[in-house]
Order: structure tokens, then C-alpha cells, then sequence
């Protein structure tokens, strides 16, 4: 496939720093691609790019350098301190593509006037490494709950009110959807942040035919939840209750378990388990903040069910994984798909992609099997 | 439907019982039809036969009779208490349709005689409610491994065999197997005994053109591990190791723990984890018999995988179920399906009923949710 | 002993009717006790009462009945059906000396005027039987924070407050502790509630050389915490984090869930943890409402602690518990040894009694094993 | 205190080489004494040699040498990199100090040639460093079964046997036992080989005045059980069934696994439950070997209990650790205790020090709680 684009919105996160060190382990053969879907005998033929025709930039508002991220993440567990070792000089490189990014609290200008310099970073890295397209992908810290607006629903209105001195009318995620859209680049938001999910921008999209996906990666409790819930709806057993705490460290332990942020977490998962388990359960769910773990997470379900003659059952399962070992893969596979997308000519909302989310775009299916069913079906007939 | 027997051997065993005793609270009404598979609202149009056409009859060697098993099963949790004394009368019939079944140390001719009683005794009970067909489900405790003879390849070897008198060529399951083929009946093995998978059986099913399904009913930790193996190998996430150990009570703990007996067992449960996860993992793997769990299973599987650049990361899960709750209306289910597709015609292993096995003949189809959506294609086609 | 009375405030509460409902089975020998801390060896000789000499009255606000209660109680598999059927006159019996409670919402006259009623049914009830001393125990459902008044600090002040016509200067768990205490009664607070935790109260209780115990049970998860985390400190292993989550059904899971009730309960759970470990870690802790496990409560937590050379380990725990199980037998044994104290002339907060409670009087000790040292030793004196 | 010696039997297995490293980093300080139950401030004056007065020496048959097997343990998680890098130059050191160990395979002579030789440089390694004294440590792997001999029950015997050339009359962890003895040497089992325990060496310890501890190091599972176990007595809980699953790679793994060598563990481990009980119950228990696990040991276990009406219940706790770093910081912990108590004259079994093993000698005493309290008091009167 041609040279393709990758650019990370929060380009100095956990998640892109892994995503970045590991596509080059992968390309220089010192590490297997385990947890990339795309690497699947399944997808052997649908034409995605290779690794070494992805190149990496990307925004960010931080600036602790890439190789001090890795260096951090090697002290946590998630990176090998050789593969480190042994991609510092191509982190540099990526180094070099990382502009400042998007934050309302140090920009001066206008919500128009930021998204346009955002396109042009964007625009200007295509065009230094001859990129036939820009897979942008969002996995930034999830954002505060932004309220709904009228100019969310029309894109005239929208752009009317971001040219408004003063006006904040969009969350960051959405300034970087319209940044992204504007520069002709296909959108995939990996955060349950609003992002591309707005009226407004979906025209956006229509517009200038990009295919975006979405939203928030399905990578530890959830994608559990969306494996085992078929399980008991298959076998007509009858869940009464889902409870579930999850307790992560890093920086997302902090920013999750704050209440108003942890609002767009929670409600993106609730919606799956109802939807998964045919109706509304008793389902308790917290995000607690658990500095010492690191960038460790650990999540418990309990799950209470009746079965023949209403005995009631319970199963409860504890899941230990790096969120930034989970995500990173799946941020190459969904930049490797929606490139291949694009070069296919697909718009709108990418529902084959729903695989990777824990709420899909364009979709109401969360049962995991089924997703796994449509994306290989969907990448055979790319 | 036409009215349809449902011979269980076992007849008085715990999951017998249960199914018997919920196959009237359903006809009354006085119990949903939680884990019954076959009343999900895809099979709402498979023809399948009513509660009210099913009849129940058996063999079984032990002569406590139905209503005292009833009772220890609703102090043990597994039936309310209101429902055994709504279904008394009824568990009174059916104790008038269970026949002495074949046991090796109380059975004094040939295993030609020994089947030939058996068969009289399913014919009987069909002429005796005019039934359509008579499926013939084998519940009862799991038999010791039984060595492998040349006469298990080939029927008429075989038949000369059970002719000669002192000579046990086949374990009480297949004579049961033998038995009910000869009586014209489709056979479904629920436990992991031999049964009918003997070349030689199988040519007699061919030869009478009877469809047959089994094997091992999959009721607690298999069928989560079906679920979830899945989920690793979708995501590209390698398992290293997956352990497990069950804690079982009631008769089952005691004839399971026992090394020779367990050995049916432990094989297949492993060989569905291997098929499952691609190749053999370390897969460790215990059933111990702890009485005083009563009817309760009990099973933890830790099941440690490798993520992105080699992270490695765990899950584990606790299940607490009822097995006899769990594997009733599976045997209602079987009877229901496997009627059926006798009725259409169908002859041979079921392949499609592997949803409901740990062991399923005619497949090596291990995952569920591609077990469910195969079940689901077939009924429809019936 | 002489015969002695239970008084329990919310007698007709779960824990209050398996009490009661224990007492009787115990009394006719039909039951072990079981969970009984004052049945073990190490008090054979402490001059208790026996169960024979122990007579039950007590307030509640609800009229349910007591046997309608303990049926209830069995349906849930907190009370065997057989028991309930053999205790069902004694519990009449028992009917007949409960007497309304106190509640703001349904008292018209003054607080005064509310306790004296209060007291004077207590000291009916002990004329009645001839009681030698009636022990006081509140086991109705946690109260709300109340807020801290200048009048709790001084007994003249309140009692002059509690005259004043439409003041509520209390919550009702204090104006039964004071009514107790003018009734010439120990008071035990299994609850977190104010209760007799007020100086002007504990003014009073010296003043009527009363003993009083509390607070708050100890029966699930803090049991459990206060057996586990001498472990890590007398092994020099730094616990680093500590989260909980609790799934209650009942109506305890509906009061404490409620944020404000569970302030109370929060607030007297932590406390223990950083007494016990020397120090304040991060300790998430949830209490969940999900009716459908009805009288089950399950607790899971999770400890991270860091031992030789820094290296991270963890320890998880899941607790399935009948919380009425584990308290009621509690319950008797604090009449027990509350009596005893009382009968021995010992007045003020029993410190020694801080075996039973999340809370304890008197003392800072929290460690499981030295509490029940301290009990033995000092029941060994009475 | 004076200089004291440190030997260690199996000084480059992974319990060895964290102690050694650990202890090089306690001494300089770039290590918190985390897990050293001797820093408590409990013990700090009880007399004990400080950090920097342990010399460490020690046997072993395998020839990797100290820095390598650190590095080993560093790529495990066990030892932070930065330490082991910070301390290799002391390393080497000690690595002058191994001498070669007793195996029968690799030894031609007679066993009492066999302990003069291990005897000898000890004895060389304390005149080398002026050592007041040396304690000996057995920490290499644990042992098969050895069959009880009549010389085992009598020192003259055995040290005739010993003699005779061809005769393998002692296990190897008594031949060093022995040795030790004969050097005059306190010695120490942390496995649970026989070593020590056997009437004739007992006979020859109290000969030559010398104290001795053990055997079997509680570092995990049993640690736990030790803790949680008088919960339930001194709450009159009857425990009905504690089934344990442990999972563990290394060499442990493929070495406790193996039927054979597991007998002395399991062994030690369901002695210890029993007594903590009060009587025997159903406990099943296993050891896998994962080898993916690496250093890392899960323990799962079920406690089935039973409360007041005989209301079942249970609990569940997965312990996830790292058995060198719980071990290593144990073993200088006993080499300090053990120096203090050969200071202090005694001599016999030191049953104080219990709180240190799953299978103490001289006391019956497995309550956690209580073994710290007479560890406490026994320091404290040295």
C-alpha cells in the first residue's frame, strides 16, 4: 500500500508512546506483533499498509520527550527496556514531527483560527513524507463532559460560532475532528471524548467523504463484558446484576475516577452491557484511582444470574492487564484498516470496525464475536 | 409436534430429576423456562415438540425413587421447594415408566441380552404413549475409561462378541447406546463416557439412518473457557498458561476426583482448550471432591496471556453453579432438537447441536458463539 | 445467672428475628451454636447466662410479624424452614413484648417525653420477668450523619433541650441509648449509628455506673481486614492500597447505599484500616445496593503491597456472607457478656468487648487476634 | 554484636542470591528493609547483628555465578536492575566465598568424608573473617522423600553408617545438617527437607549446645491460612472445607509439581491447617508447575464455612507474590535471630521463632498472630 499517515492526537500519552516504540520493534523484527489484530492470518490479504509504510506524528500540549515516556513505561512494566534501547534514535525522528497541540487554557485565538493551524501541521507533515493519506487517531486524556449545544446539529451554525472571538464551542476532541476532517483525513477516536460524534461534524464527514470510527478502545473489563454477556443471553440465562469496580493508577487513574470525566466512561460502558444483555440490569461500576498500580488495571465483575427453576449463580472474574499494552496495538490496527478504508472509498461511520470499541459508531453490536465476524468479513470484500 | 418420548438413563440421578421435575413446572406454568436454550425466540419457529408432548420415561439401577430425589435436590438448593409439591403427582407417573437398567455385577446373561431387554423396555413405553420417536439421552455417572477392542470397529465382530456369554465387550453406556439404536431411538450422550462413539455404533446408526449428538453435556467452566478463548485469539493476545481446578460435592465429586474416572473427563476438557487456543498451552487442570458443597460446582481458571511487545497479564475467573440447574434444560433442549431432526430426517453426528457439548461429535467447532450461530442456521433450515 | 433481658431496638429487623429465632433453637437444642463467639471453650467458666435465662422484648417501628419475618428470612436461606417451623410459638411469645419504637416522623410531644415511653416499656418489661438486668442492643438500620450539636457535650443542656417542644436535639439510636440509660440499662450499639457516642450520654452512663459496648458489628469485611493486615505489618510488607467493593441486597444495601447513610458506615471502616496498617493508604471503598442477592453480601477486595526490594505483589480477596448469619449469633453474645460486665459492677465503655465491632469504645485496637486475647483475659476476670 | 557468619546450603539459588543482593543493598542503603520482620521496631534492642556485620558464604552444586543468576532475577521483576548493578562488585565477593556442595551423584567418598569436607570450609570461612559465629541456612531445592532408617535415631549409629563407603544413609539437607552441627554451627531448614530433624542430630545439637530452627519458610499460601485460619475458631465459624490451588514456575515450579518431591510439602502444609482448626477437614490441595509464571506464585484457595443455623458460606483470596522476595528477606532475618539466640546461649529447638515457618519445631503453635506475640516477647527477653 502507499505511505500512510499516522497522527496521534495526544502523541506523548502512554498509549502513543507504546504504539509508537512498538511499531518500531515491529518493523526492525525484534518483537512479534502479539495483540495486533491486523497482524491475523485472517487479515493476511486485505491489503493494509506494512509497517514500515506507516509514518507517525502528532499533536500534543505535554512535552516530556518520547524516549523519557518510553524510558517510564520500561520502568512500569509495559515497554522491554531493550526495545527501548533499541528504537531510541527512531522515537527522535518521530520526535521531530510532533507539533504543539489544541488546549483552551493557552490559546489565544479564535476555535477556527486553532483548528486551522491544526490542519496545517497535519497537512504539512503528508506532504513531507509524500503520505497518500493521514489516519488520525484521538488517544488523549478522556475529557470532562462538554454540554450539548445547538450549533452541535449544523455545521454552518458550528462554524459560524467558532469563528466567534471568546467562544469555546467545541471539547478539544471535536477542534481535532474538525481539524482532521478539514485536512481530508479519516478520523478514528480512540477516548470516549465527544470528538467526531456530533451532528455537525458527521455532515462534516459526509461532505468531504472521509470514513471515521469510534469510539473509546475496548480493552480490558469491557471486552470481557462484551465476550461473556452472549454467553448467558445464548444460554437463556438470566443475569440480575453486573457489578463492576475497576482500579488504575497512571494518569488516567486520576483523570477517570474525578466524577465529571469519569461521567462519558461510565455512560459508554452502560450503554454496551444493556444493549449486550437485552435491557437494563442492576450494574453498579466504579473507576477508582489507585496510584501505586502504576499503569497497571485491574478490574472485578461480579455477575449474578438464575438459571432452570430460578437457582441463582453468580461468576466473578479479575482482570489484570497494562491498558497501554492493550490500546497500542489496536491504535496501529485501527490506523491500518482505516487507511485501508479510505483507499477503498468507504465514508461515513466505519460499524465494521465496532470490533475495537466499547461504543462503535454506526452499530448497536457489542457481542464480541459478531464484531470479530464483521471485520473479517468486511476486510475481505476491502 | 407428534408426541415424543424422552428416555433418560440415569433416570433418577440429579440432573435427570431436575429435568424431569422443571419439565412440569414448565407445563404448568409455574416455572419460565430459564436455561433453556430451545425457548429462546430463534428457535420460536423450528418445529420443535411442545412441553406438554414430551414424555418421560428411563432406565436407571438405583431405586430411590423421584419425589425423594426431588425433595434432597430442593434442600440442596437446586429446585424450590413449592415446585416439588406442585409436580408430586406427576413425578409419580413418570416413576411408573423407569426400568431396571444394565449394570455389568447385577446382570447374569450375554450383553446381547442385556441390550435386548433394554430395547424392549424404550419400545414398550412407545407403544405405550404412541409415540412418534423416542430420543434417548444418557445422564448417568461418568464410567471409567474402557480399554479399546477390535470389536468396537466393526458391527458384526461386535454383535458376535455381546453374544458370548461372560464376555463384556462394551461399557453399560454403549450397551445403552446399542440398545437404543436397535430400537430404532436417536441416542445423545451428555456425559463423557464411550456411548455411541464406537466405529461400530456408528455404522448402526448409519444403518437405521438415526442421527446421534453428544458428547458431555457443557455446563460451568467449559463452557466460559469456550466463551473466552475466543476473545484472546481474536485479539492477537497469546495464552501462556491456563490453569484450572474444580470443586465439586454431591455424587459427581466423588466419581470424578477418583483418577480413573476423571481421566474421560480431564481429556475432554483439554482437548477443547487446545483447539480453542491454536496449539497446546500449559494448561494444568484439577477436579477435587469436596463434599460439602452439596450440588454446588465450583471451579478458578487463572489463565495468563502475552500482550504487546511481550507484556505479560492475567485474568481469572471463579464460577459457582449448580450443575444439575445448568445441565436439566440442556437435556430437555437435546431431546427437543435431536426430535426434530429425526423428524426431518437427518441421520448420523449432530454436528450442529455442538453448542451444548464440551466434546461435540462431528466438528471440532470448540467456540461457542460459532456454536450458537451454527445451531441457530440449522434449526432454521429444519 | 440470674435471668436477664435483650431489649433490642429494631426487633423485628433481620438481625433482630435470626437472633431471636437462633436463641429459641438454641434453647431447645435443635441448633449448634455455630458462630457463637461466648459458646467457645475459652468461656465455659465466665458466669454467663444461658440461653435459657435470656427473655427478648424490644421496639421496632415496623409491624410486621416475627414469624412472617423469619419465613422470609428462610425463603432466603438465612434460616432453615425446619427451625423456623419449630420456634414459631416462642416467637409469639416474643410478639408480645415488642412495643413501638421511636421515630421523629410519628412522635408528636417532645424528645423527653419520647424517651421516657421509651424507657418505661423497658422497665415493664423487666418487672414483667423479674429481670435481674436488661441489656439494651441496637440492630436497627444505620441512621444518616447527624449533624454534631453544642448540647451533646453537656447533660443538663440536652436533657433541657430535649423539653423543648418541636426540638429534635437527637437522632432516635441516641434517644434510645438514653432511654436505656435512664432505664437503668447497659447499652450495646451494633451499628454505626450515634447511639450513647456523645459526651452528655457518656456523662450519663457514669453517672448510672452503666456499661455500654459498640459500635458498629464486625461481621464481613472488616472482619476480614482486621484478621489480614497484622499480617503485612508483622512482616514488615508495606500495603500500599487497600480498595473494597461491597454488593449488599436486603434493605441494608438500599440505607447504605444511599450516600448520606453510608457516610457513617464509610467513615467507621476507614478509620480501622489506617489504625491497623499505621498509616493512611489509598483505600477506595464501595457499598453497592443489588437487591437480587437479597440477604447475601459479597465483599471483594484488593491489596497492594510492596515487600523485599520494592518488588509490587497482591493480594485479593472475595467474601460471600449472610450478613444476618454472621451477626445474630454476635448479638447474643454481647447480651451475654454485657450482662456479665454489668453483674460484675464494671460501668463506661467496654474496650474489651472491641472483638465484635468495626468501631470499638474505648480502645484503638483494631487487630483481630489481640482483640480476642483481650477478651479472653478479660472475661477470665469477670 | 560481633561478626557473624551467614552460610548458606544452595547459595546461588534464587532465594540465595535476593538475600545476598538484598542485603548489600540494605547496607548501603539504597534499599527500604521492606518485608525484614528483624527491622521492626520491635526488635530494635534486641541485640541483633546489624546489616553490615553478616558475612556471607555459602554450598551449592550448580556453578552460575551470583551476578548472573541477579541479573536473571532482575528480567523476572524479583530485583529492581539498578540494584543489582549497584551491588555486583559485591557480588563477587561472596562468589569467592561458594564452595562446592554435597550431592550423592557427584561425591565418590563416604557421607562423613562428605560432611568433613562441607564442615572444613565453613570452619575455614570463619577463621577468614574472625566470625564470632556462623549460622547455617538451607535453602536450596526441597528434597524427595527420603525413607526413615533405624540410624536415624541414633547418633553413634548414624555416624557409623556414615562411614561404611557405598552407603547414602542421610539426604543431602542432613548431611549438611550434620556438617553445621559438627562446626559447631546453629542451622536453620527454610525447606521443608528433613535436614536437622531427625533424633540422631537432634541428640548431636544438644551435644554440642547448639540451637536450631525451622523448617519451611511460610512465605505465602501458608502464610495466609495461618492468618485467616483462628478467624474462623475464634469466631465459632466451622470451617468445612479449605481447598488450595498453588501455581508456580522456576525451578519451584518443576520441582514441587513432580508427586514425588511435593509429598514433604503437602505434607507440611496440611499438618499446619489441621492444628489451626481444630480437627481435619476436606483440603484439597495441589502445586502446578506454570513455567511462563516465571518467579511469580499464585495461590487460590476456598474456605467453605458454616455460620449460625448452619448458614453456608465462604470465602476466596488469590495471593499473587514473588517467593524470593518474600523468602530472602526471612532468610536474614533468621540468620540474625538464630545469631542472637547462639549468643544468648540457647540451644535445642528455637520454637520462638515459628512465626517463620510452615512447619515449626518445638511447638504445635500455627496462629500467625500468636507466634509474632512469642517472637516478640522471646527478642525482647534475649
Amino acid at each position: 500500500m502507499a505511505p500512510t499517515g499516522l497522527w496521534l492526537i495526544g502523541a506523548r500519552g502512554s498509549v502513543a508512546t507504546t504504539a509508537i516504540t512498538g511499531l518500531f520493534a515491529l518493523r526492525s523484527g525484534i518483537a512479534a506483533p502479539a495483540g495486533c489484530v491486523s497482524a491475523l492470518r485472517e487479515f493476511a490479504d486485505a491489503g493494509l499498509p506494512e509497517w514500515d509504510e506507516l509514518h507517525v506524528g502528532g499533536h500534543d500540549i505535554v512535552d516530556t520527550s518520547l524516549d523519557k515516556r518510553a524510558e517510564l513505561l520500561a520502568e512500569s512494566g509495559v515497554i522491554p527496556h531493550r526495545v527501548v534501547e533499541a528504537v531510541r534514535p527512531a522515537l527522535s525522528d518521530v520526535e521531530s514531527q510532533i507539533r504543539y497541540g489544541y488546549h483552551p487554557a493557552t490559546h489565544a485565538g479564535t476555535q477556527a483560527e486553532a483548528a486551522q493551524k491544526l490542519a496545517a501541521d497535519i497537512t504539512a507533515f503528508a506532504r513531507q513524507y509524500d503520505l497518500a493519506r493521514v489516519v488520525v487517531v484521538n488517544v488523549s486524556s478522556t475529557e470532562p463532559v462538554f454540554p450539548a449545544l445547538p450549533e452541535h446539529d449544523d455545521l454552518a451554525a458550528l462554524e459560524a460560532a467558532m469563528a466567534v472571538p471568546g467562544r469555546t464551542v467545541l471539547p478539544p476532541s471535536s477542534v481535532a475532528a474538525y481539524a482532521a476532517l478539514r485536512a481530508g483525513c479519516p478520523f478514528v477516536d480512540f477516548t470516549p471524548s465527544r470528538g467526531v460524534r456530533l451532528p455537525a461534524l458527521e455532515e462534516l464527514a459526509r461532505q468531504r467523504r472521509l470514513p471515521y470510527a469510534g469510539s473509546d478502545g475496548k480493552t480490558g473489563e469491557t471486552l470481557v463484558r462484551s465476550t461473556l454477556a452472549p454467553m448467558f443471553t445464548t444460554r437463556g440465562l438470566a443475569v440480575r446484576s453486573w457489578a463492576g469496580t475497576n482500579l488504575l493508577g497512571g494518569g488516567d487513574g486520576m483523570t477517570l475516577a474525578d466524577a465529571e470525566h469519569a461521567g462519558s466512561k461510565l455512560a459508554s460502558k452502560g450503554r454496551g452491557l444493556a444493549t449486550l444483555l437485552g435491557g437494563e440490569v442492576t450494574a453498579p461500576l466504579h473507576i477508582d484511582n489507585v496510584p501505586d498500580l502504576g499503569e497497571q488495571k485491574i478490574a472485578w465483575d461480579h455477575v449474578s444470574f438464575e438459571g432452570f427453576l430460578g437457582t441463582r449463580m453468580s461468576m466473578q472474574f479479575t482482570w489484570t492487564g497494562y491498558d497501554s499494552s492493550l490500546a497500542a496495538p489496536l491504535v496501529l490496527d485501527l490506523a491500518r484498516f482505516t487507511a485501508a478504508a479510505h483507499a477503498a472509498g468507504q465514508e461515513g461511520p466505519l460499524a465494521s470496525l465496532a470490533f475495537f470499541f466499547k461504543d462503535p459508531v454506526g452499530t448497536a453490536e457489542h457481542r464480541l464475536a459478531e464484531q470479530f465476524s464483521e471485520l473479517v468479513r468486511w476486510a475481505a470484500a476491502l
